[in-house]
């Protein structure tokens, strides 16, 4: 028996593996598909059969691909939708996996045609639930995909899925969604619990406590951020994406090469926030290694070629993130990285940096410095503001320009650093000189001046 | 958070790494412990504890090992026994891990002192049940160690332990045993339903349908079978097994050097049966590669070098499995495999090779070969018997040559060919000349004049 | 600065990828390409051009998916014939590659338009030479492709090359050639001195001796082997080969879906000698791994499938053997091996075995068996011949089939055993019987009766 | 037939692994040993002897647990040492290896003792040599290791090792040296030509125009820099260094406890030059992750443990290079990397960073800002020298500290920016508190006013 769990991390999705008997079925791909080709031929299973439970909107499915390597049928959910490829999945339909069973179980709320697919043991016993958006360890989908508008109906059809579909299946039943924390697609606050049954969830899962109707939808239907890119993911989820046939290797571009093509493209500077902020390319857009996958999506254009700078030559991972949301035209990395660049006495521009210490000292000196926050209103909620400070979230800020100051110098906060740092690249693309960077955030917070003022009362549900 | 299930093939041996907040507790770690190490911290977190469910008995565990390498306190079920190293682990002791906590639970019946350990998840809450080899999936931890004599005691100890202190947890808690499917630490059926819950195991294991104290004592006091290493595992783990610091790495050896430290040694050939067969140095034993970490403890001894022969130059998970079971004097390999052995013009043996066809069909044509079925009293029961067949369980063998002819034929069966093999070595070992394996063994067997023959009902209960 | 020779065994084909200043170029790529991005990425370097000696005949060259995947500019050797791709390599062009330069020189012999490449330090001095299939380490690039009636011309030009434009470079200059021992585009007597320079030639290379034209040419103008599958080499070549984009991944195929379509393929077996023997599939040809890259090309048909039949579920090097000389059809592998065939009782078909020893005993008991020897004529007058054997090279054992008696055994010698079972096997697919392989072979010969027979002195020039 | 080099990076060292028939030897092997055994045993070979070309100076030698854990013997080279372990090789011995055959040749002028081997191809013709510290790629081994006062007397006899013992050896031999370029072994002047040959060295080595041994003495015996580490090196080979058994595998620290145990280690920053300047914890040393094996020797003490910080939970290669210069104490490294620090609210220490073209504005303008040029004197000569600016080679400024003005914004330039962060965390950790790196160094200079002037004329001969 064959049941193997694939992370990809930054996007917190999981797709699966489940086999039996030598043929294997997978949920939910992601669109680099090897590792599923490989983790089962090594193991001696055949990958039959793709299953979707939903149009994904998120990232690129790798179904198509799967399916021409493979020769799997590919089943979609939401049928109402004009997919080019691939087979309508039917409320009840069911496949044989060996000596398991796997039934398709309609669960609209996050999209109309979301179809989950519960797993039955050999003796018929409902065993594993392949929850796909609908339900989430802590969370629960969110229903805002289609407009806000349909919000209040979605979350009753979502009421509906989670407690009439899902949990008569009994307590026991182990509970395998399609994302893990950290993912968009829910309410905003999956569980790092990352195992979980629908047995925890019941105790566990904030909105499942919910049981009245008119209440779930009360708290659940709420509007979230829709990165702009999700657009893209839909249709092409559609399309089906073009196949891949492993990943792409940009090549090493010397500094010359480098500047000559920096022109027409998008430099991506994937460096920690300290290397970035004394000397960088003029107009890289900063994003952490590890914050590609969950912010690409909202600031690189897909019509331009992605220049890559990083310290190591070693890209894949970055590479992989791209990928998954589309960015497929990279056009080379920076050989030698900004050491080469600089050692090639090419022009840099830096921002500063200054240690959460160091500006609580000069707040509680009585100076008054512009501070730009770009955390979220629920962490202003739960963590708490800093009074005086102008507050746009990271990925609203493109849209929120003209209300930043051009003339004072603009300290960049958020709990980290690491948006603060994308944010401060962003005001340098677009003019700014004087932009400084907030090293430890609200993380490292110490002013007694103006300390992070918190809301009065803990708010009762943060799940949605 | 940090949660990682490191299975050990073979053995069917899972052990378990947990953790959160940088720090990771490590539970019946096996003995080849680098896995632990290199896993916790390229995430980041540092082993702080090594729990053990109780005194194991068929393996090595690697808590010494372990705890010397990252200075993790080890902690010791079964203080019964009078352990060298690390401390007792005291039922209701608990363990802070980053957010989550670790609760030791006295829950005997396998050994007197056994330890389970509850996962509580950030808000208390049960998550997941460590339940060393008290219950398992689809099966409960054989009763038989501490003696038949005190196997009624220890079946009450253990349906205590099973009905008032795991199942009120509640069925949403998954299951986290020490073994799956394979291993000879449970009744001998447990399932390969490689994830669980207590949920799903109070509606799927046949043991937990046994409400009735006295019911449940009656179908699990059962004997089985016990292996002759299981002592040495016993006795080194109580003294804790000596550090390996990375796997042994026997040298190449030539047909001559090799034929020279043969004869002090034990020759482990571990190629499949048809390549076994034709061709073998004089007195090996056969043991297939993937059949290594199961028979090795019942037919190897430990006083003599082994000598490996195989058709690979990697032979390392047959050494991860030779370790793993104390056998660490290894004295190399035979380079260039049989072929080397054969061009430089050394003796071989060979025996001979029948399918199953080719047997069924001398059968039906009125034949009387001598028919030596290797298979296990339970296989008897469940598959079928072969009418007339000589019946000495593989494992018993060496106990019971003196009941096989030496002037005859000896045709051994098993299910496939895999365990007739080691037997036809064994034979061929103690002088028999005569020796054919039969390929395919039972799954292929279709004789019309003696066909299997099937006990009159399927047994009610295959638990234990 | 990269240096770094690419070895493909089996065809013993040697690949360079040179670089300097973040550009790289390739020599003689082979057609699983990755290699090439991937070490030179890895290290900062661009590949910018594909340097081919020649057309290939013996594997397919990567050029043009490495063209196609890097941008490289991809130069030819033998323009005489029409390259659907790329650009032709003139006489005397040079390429520079940081401060290295590399220099084309026109070496006719093996094909009228091969060229070599001079690698020049910063200095000018010649560092190494790419003789591409003009000279190897003890031993010079075969000159009867263009047929025997122009031998002695290709000779000519050879000589020409090798005295003329070679030698004066220095004997201090590194030789770097396309193949190691065990080619089939040498002479036939390719050294093991794996490293080698243009002055340790001068002194061990048997053909460098001949420093006569007509000497030489009387030395070397000899007819070799042609493979069948040489001339599909050829022609792909100069069309450039279809892209690979990755390996192929066949599916596992269970033992019924592998027996139906056994019928419409190849059944290719690439287990050990004595696995083959007491078990295969019937039609079954046995090449031994470590053989399939020498002997596909002269017993696998192109137009069908191959499925495949192995003791490992990894098989990654079977099929870049068999993808660099353009098997791509690869239709699935038997999964879980013959062990799963023979347990589904599948029909199987068997040969005999034989140790050298039993065999010489035979003799020497004054039997008269059928010994086929399937040597080649050099090992016939090196090492000895077997009197009274029958003699067909095994390559070209399909057309000498009505030679070999159908009503006797036929014992099959090689010099160990591996040939033998691939000649046991195709006399199986024709139709033979009662087919026994000598295991040990030559190597293990010790007959009294019949010893082996050697030629009265050794040959004085061994080279071609 | 085996043949690989070894490349240890950093170090530049190169050991070598020959073998034939089954048997191998390895030379100079480094203390991170495994990777002999592995590359042996998988190709079927059996290291027989480990043999030595000299006491080594500049890393530990891997030859006791070598022969620890594969039972060869080992061949010391410098018996004029009291080494407590192994045997002196003497001139003219000889070692089969299969076929081959290697003869030790005493080759002085590095030490006393110094051993080159030549390996004999099976005809008896030299085919390498293992050259040891005698000859390398450009130049030759540096010879005032036994002191300045018998530099002259060593010179004499590396003439007479070269001119009479390794030249007449035949310009085809292949040479393999100890080291490539980049090692503090050499005279300075180790070529990138990675490969070479006697030959070539002839042609192109400024060294071997010397015939004259007293121009050869007066141009190569010269004094070299001396790390202070080597003394350790020397005495810890004549011990033999205690046995690894794997890498040591340090664990993550959070930032608290990486605080309470920094006060009692040394911190080690192996991060980026970019990254360490604006952010690092007070009184760590930088050395940029690819110079740690160059230069821990010089500012790492031996007693203190070693805590890492980085910007990846992978710290392999570091590791290595520490373990193979002695630095076995490492306590840990830095969990999460300074980000976790900064958010942590714990203090951190900037230095200032302003490139090239900056720096070169400012002096344009008339600035006279103070210039800390830590290059080497040779550096100086070839490259060119910053008029007024402060000279102090990167190894000898803790000695000369005192010249350094405590006053003033120390402005520290070296070719490229990586010596001189080193050198700025040097000055910090002393007290300076106005510390500014120059970006990209002198590659990248280009002051009008202030010009890099360059020597008159080329130095006649930089080899030593």
């Amino acid at each position: 028996m064959l049941f193997e769990r694939i992370e990809s991390p930054g996007l917190a999705h999981y797709s699966y593996l489940v086999g039996d008997g030598r043929e294997a079925v997978v949920i939910d791909p992601r669109r680099d598909c090897d590792i599923y080709i490989d983790t089962a031929t090594r193991q001696g299973y055949r990958i039959t059969a793709v299953l979707e439970t939903h149009r994904n909107e998120d990232y690129l499915i790798g179904s198509r691909e799967l399916g021409e390597r493979t020769g799997a049928e590919i089943w979609h959910a939401d049928s109402q939708w004009d997919y080019r490829y691939g087979s309508p999945a039917r409320d009840g339909q069911s496949w044989e996996v060996g000596g398991l069973r796997l039934e398709a179980l309609h669960s609209p709320g996050h999209t109309p045609g979301h179809m989950s697919y519960v797993l039955h043991d050999p003796s018929g016993t409902p065993w594993m639930l392949f929850s796909g958006d609908a339900l989430f360890s802590g969370d629960t989908g969110r229903v805002d995909l289609m407009g806000e508008g349909r919000m209040e109906e979605m979350a009753g059809l979502l009421w509906e899925t989670i407690f009439h579909r899902f949990l008569p299946l009994g307590d026991g039943v182990i509970l395998c969604p399609a994302h893990g924390a950290g993912s968009v697609c829910g309410g905003g606050s999956i569980s790092p619990r990352s195992w979980t049954t629908l047995g925890l969830e019941r105790r566990l899962n904030p909105a499942l406590s919910y049981f009245e109707r008119s209440l779930f939808i009360e708290k659940t239907a709420r509007a979230h951020e829709r990165p702009p890119y999700f657009e893209r993911m839909e249709e092409l989820n559609v399309q089906g994406p073009a196949p891949l046939h492993g990943l792409p290797s940009p090549p090493p571009l010397s500094p010359g090469e480098f500047g000559d093509r920096a022109g027409e493209g998008t430099v991506l500077d994937t460096r920690s926030e300290t290397s970035f902020a004394p000397a960088h390319i003029p107009k890289a857009l900063s994003i952490g290694r590890d914050a590609v996958a969950k912010y690409s999506g909202w600031f690189l254009p897909y019509h331009l070629p992605i220049l890559l700078v990083d310290e190591e030559n070693d890209h894949e991972e970055t590479i992989r993130s791209l990928v998954r949301t589309g960015f497929d035209n990279i056009g080379g990395f920076l050989s030698g990285g900004m050491l080469s660049w600089l050692r090639a006495g090419y022009v840099v521009r830096s921002s500063g940096l200054i240690s959460s210490e160091e500006l609580c000292h000069r707040l509680d000196q009585g100076e008054q410095p512009f501070i730009l926050d770009v955390r979220t209103e629920r962490e202003l909620d739960t963590v708490g503001r800093v009074p005086e400070a102008k507050n746009v979230p990271i990925t609203q800020l493109p849209l929120h320009l003209h209300e930043i100051p051009c003339d004072r110098e603009i300290n960049v906060l958020c709990s980290s650093g690491v948006r603060s740092t994308i944010g401060a690249s962003i005001l340098q693309q677009f003019g700014w000189e004087n932009v400084t960077v907030i090293l430890g955030g609200t993380d490292a917070w110490s002013s007694t001046a103006c300390p992070l003022e918190k809301p009065r009362e803990e708010p009762e549900y943060t799940g949605a």
